[in-house]
């Protein structure tokens, strides 16, 4: 069994390897671009790390691994546009390189990428993996709507914010885990504990980002801290902070980002000095712990021996230890 | 074997019957209200006239059918964004009702539709059927790519332009027949045919709308004559001409769209003035009339007796008569 290094190297090499056609340029370069863009690969990671739960070689697994990816990155592509986001990891995004309509469109070529890679999929079990894929990449849109919808209203509750994050991050963990299963040759009991593991972990992933964008290392994280409150997000941390904070406070946390007589720092300071009188940064490391807790809790459950979930526990831990 | 008009009235029903969810409204939508909006069903009934040439049961076609139809939207959708057309048959476009950004996320979520259509073909057809669809659906993109970058340069060969509508028009046609045609258990020559007689079909399906876009009849295309050239498009016409006329027609025909001191019907007037001067209608009906004859002729080729393909023959006959 290969180690983690060796498998993430295994996904950077096959994605890396499929030649992309060079022409038209426009529609080629930003998905090779895209792709080349790294990140933790978090997805291909989970689902080959499920296939390998229940069996020892999970090559046939490997063109899926990449359809996740591929279909991830499309969706950041497509994201930037929505959200006019001039960077991605710290370059261009591809609408700020090449324009809205070459993102748009490269955009749709990579989704279909994705299913291109995902037909190579051994012919048996294509029709049920294209299901999975298929529920969650229509799960991963009506979350982005959900986000999008969220940013229009007043006031969001809390398990509508689960909800949404629960769509638009965990349903493609639990997507990629349940695909890895069923390659693997998981039993249907298997493959939905799986998926429920990637949703709690999913929701622990999402909580963490929320609270590293307001309390993580600038330097670390690779972006300036506070970027949520700036934008005026209703993060988890936010609408927590809402549901405890009085009418003053909460005028507070709802104005501060859009007063032209205040310095970013100055509305930062002034939102995380409510969080803190509220605790609010413990109380999401408890939600993250609960959650990531139940997950590992999952993998005990399933029908193999515990030596089988190793590999998958250390990386899960390894994500839940992340500093960006 | 059910007439043309039935057939139609099936793809209909089954696109009305099928109910996309109600929630989030702003993803949803913009489906329901791209799908109701009509159009000729082209696609559909070729894949299921294709079909109905092996088989006189076409119903496990119909997923199928309504996958390519559904592609064939999301397009539309996609590149009404790109082209800035606020109108489409005579009604708002998408992202003129709704918005960019909705129309965006809900294109994309049309195409994961598509495919999940798709996915309900018999399980022992999906792979090759899946390779075909991708390899349509990746085409058509480069179609639109190009067809962007041709707007951006000075000239544009015919054989580019060509290469340009067989991708972006035929491609889709070949597509669906060549998935009507397996589903209908065809061998792989007849559908090595059929791919190429809707090629064919494809190419005299343009230039009779790039005709027609010039010389057709405004109440019954439902649309004000001369919109290419208007915009000062590459059309089939415009550089047939080009590569005909003197420098100083050739100076007209590629500045005229642009110029401050004509009224709309004084420049659509002057282009016309050349393109009639150079026969360019009876020349482009002459290609129309070729390449439709050989799509016939290619029908006569297939495997089956002739009266097996005389559904589509007919069906084929009235596109090309078709005004609008």
């Amino acid at each position: 069994m290969q180690n983690n290094e060796r498998l993430l190297a295994a996904i950077e090499n096959f994605l890396a390897q499929r030649d992309l056609p060079s022409e038209p340029a426009r529609l080629y370069a930003p998905i090779g671009y895209s792709l080349a863009e790294g990140g933790k690969r978090l997805r291909p990671m989970l689902l080959l790390l499920a296939c390998g739960i229940f069996t020892d070689d999970t090559t046939a697994a490997m063109p899926a691994a990449a359809a996740v990816e591929v279909f991830h990155n499309f969706t950041l592509l497509h994201d930037d546009i929505m959200d006019n986001a001039a960077l991605r990891r710290g370059k261009p995004s591809v609408h700020a390189k090449w324009g809205r309509n070459v993102a748009i469109l490269s955009g749709d070529a990579m989704l279909i990428y994705a299913y291109r890679l995902l037909a190579e999929t051994p012919a048996a079990l294509l029709p049920r993996i294209m299901e999975t894929f298929n529920d969650m990449a229509i799960g991963v849109c009506e979350g982005q709507q959900y986000d999008m919808d969220f940013e229009e209203r007043e006031t969001v509750a809390i398990e509508e914010y689960m909800r949404m994050i629960e769509l638009k991050t965990s349903v493609l963990l639990g997507g990629a885990v349940t695909i890895g299963a069923l390659i693997g040759g998981a039993n249907d009991t298997d493959c939905r504990t799986l998926y429920r593991f990637a949703i709690e972990l999913g929701l622990a992933f999402q909580l963490q980002d929320d609270l590293l964008d307001s309390y993580g290392d600038e330097h670390t994280l690779g972006k300036p801290i506070g970027g949520d409150i700036l934008e005026g997000k209703k993060s988890y941390l936010m609408i927590t902070a809402l549901d405890r904070a009085s009418q003053q406070e909460r005028d507070i946390l709802c104005t501060v980002s859009r007063d032209p007589m205040l310095s970013d720092a100055e509305k930062i300071a002034a939102v995380k000095a409510i969080y803190d009188r509220y605790d609010i940064p413990r109380l999401t490391e408890q939600q993250i712990s609960l959650k990531f807790e139940r997950a590992l809790a999952l993998l005990d459950t399933l029908s193999v021996g515990r030596e089988r979930t190793e590999r998958l526990r250390a990386y899960a831990t390894s994500l839940m230890g992340r500093k960006k």
